[in-house]
């Protein structure tokens, strides 16, 4: 019987939910919960759209919820309300305050003997575990992490958010000579301006300052002060046309030394190139909604990370066919 | 207290052992046990070395036994039996044995109570856990594994083997081109001979006919007539002072699409450079000891791989800790 899933928003992560379902061979679309009007909602897919106020209703109904919220407000109140209904997974990516909202969903999902897997996606999640492993392997080294070339969507706000500003697309690009140095095993100290640059394509309203604007941009604290920040000025249509997709990926490097005398040098690197980050963070999902779905039906509960799953939980394939096919 | 740490056979991966359990703060090394006279091995730490025939008096006295024979003979035969007496780990690198030689570990070790992790390493290990956790996530895709530049002990002695040669070693080698290839998302078809090429660095002995070496090299079946292979001359001095490193490494290449339409292209790529192959061998299976205590201190028993090992396990940290600093 298929793996009966649940999304829960209908954003950018919600449609790539719905179509990496689509493509599973053993789950299935059971609604998508909104808090719009449902009539308003139009999705892809024959699953039901349904109101988020109705959805106690499916607690029979769905194996496991996926929530589609934002880390700021949404997911710290929702991941915990909903596991205790549902196995959920979420993308919660506010690093910061990851202890805080597993504590939450853990005491939530153990109530109600359901799992909660929260923070999947990239960055959480495999940019995560493959810090995780390269640290229990090369224990003595250093961990980098370069973002990009890829659109980060704050930024691209925070520039909106300028008087004058019409429209605007950022791009975090990793710095070539950082990345080398990163992968020498020097275990040089980067700064955050030697690591980043960031590109920023601006749209201007009719009649606005373009030196004002390409200033705030490049002075704002937090966002851009503290990078080589440029600003290319372009109009509506080249934005549309050239700016129009959200590609992302990077580089989670380790470099350490092993030996009596730390005589041999080793350097692990993981990286991502990704056309489309919500989808690529979609396909990560889904494959943990599997893991959720078999962990709970083995009678395990609680809070979990990607670094409490087990790989071989994420594959549709039994263990003999993954050690026949893929060790 | 300590995980007590024992190992079966004092070679590379042996010794590599030793070195990486040295730097565990949460390990130490009980004994090594040899089929050689115990007096004749001199080990660099302070721990016993002990007849093999006197292992089952040590049955209390470790926690995890690890298995540092070949994969030919001496595994298929040791990890079975070890595994009815001790928690074991496992470099097993034939991987089409796997199977087999998971079900015999599996019965013994289930029998016993114990755990036996088998295949640890870098490939069967960390490259098998990256085409797994890449095929999970782009499900419609394609991947590539590439190996080097880095020394192939079997190929050394295959050419060693050859009449009129004192020593060599030989490098497998990425071809750049075939790794740009598979990383651009075409999905192209790559022949052995585009892949890799194979270069080997050969001592003759005195007298010896060098056209005919090279061409008994280039020809042999399996292992060097489908590749292009280069034979460079040189003397014991130079082999001595520029081939003694036993470096190696790779890569493991996942293309996939995304997208109603398939429209979005995303490459997940891991990668490995390592001045010491065994080193590196050594630090993956001492994080796996680690798991291997941990996991049969909770209950579980039979064989494990890499699969099936959740990675909080690998790491001395708690999972708060793990939660607050890598994810």
């Amino acid at each position: 019987m298929a793996i009966r899933v649940g999304i829960l928003g209908y954003g950018n992560i919600g449609r790539g939910i719905e179509w990496a379902v689509s493509t599973a061979p053993d789950m299935e679309l059971a609604a998508v919960f909104t808090r719009r009007d449902p009539s308003s909602v139009k999705i892809r897919s024959n699953a039901e759209v349904v109101s988020i106020n109705d959805i106690e209703k499916y607690k029979d109904k769905i194996d496991v919820l996926v929530l589609c919220g934002g880390s700021a407000t949404d997911l710290p109140e929702q991941t915990p309300r909903y596991a205790s209904m549902f196995n959920v997974v979420d993308t919660f990516d506010t690093h910061a305050r990851v202890p805080e909202h597993f504590g939450n969903v853990d005491a939530a999902a153990k109530k109600a003997g359901k799992i909660g897997i929260i923070s999947v996606g990239w960055d959480p999640g495999m940019f995560s575990l493959n810090r995780l492993y390269a640290n229990c392997i090369l224990t003595d080294g250093k961990d980098y992490t370069f973002w990009g070339k890829g659109v980060s969507q704050g930024h691209s706000d925070a520039i909106r958010r300028i008087e004058g500003v019409q429209d605007a697309r950022q791009y975090t690009c990793p710095v070539p000579e950082a990345l080398a140095a990163a992968r020498s095993g020097e275990n040089p100290e980067l700064t955050t301006r030697q690591k980043h640059t960031r590109e920023c394509y601006v749209v201007l309203k009719e009649g606005a300052d373009a030196a004002r604007v390409e200033k705030e941009i490049k002075t704002m604290p937090n966002y851009f002060a503290d990078y080589d920040t440029t600003v290319t000025f372009i109009s509506q249509e080249e934005l549309d046309r050239d700016h129009k997709g959200i590609p992302h990926g990077g580089f989670v490097i380790r470099t350490g030394k092993t030996g009596w005398n730390g005589e041999n040098k080793h350097t692990i690197e993981y990286s991502l190139k990704l056309d489309s980050n919500p989808e690529f963070t979609s396909c990560v999902v889904a494959a943990y909604v599997r893991a959720a779905f078999r962990m709970n039906n083995e009678g395990m509960t609680g809070c979990k990370t990607v670094f409490d799953v087990a790989p071989a939980y994420l594959s549709e394939k039994s263990g003999e066919e993954l050690r026949k096919t893929m060790l």
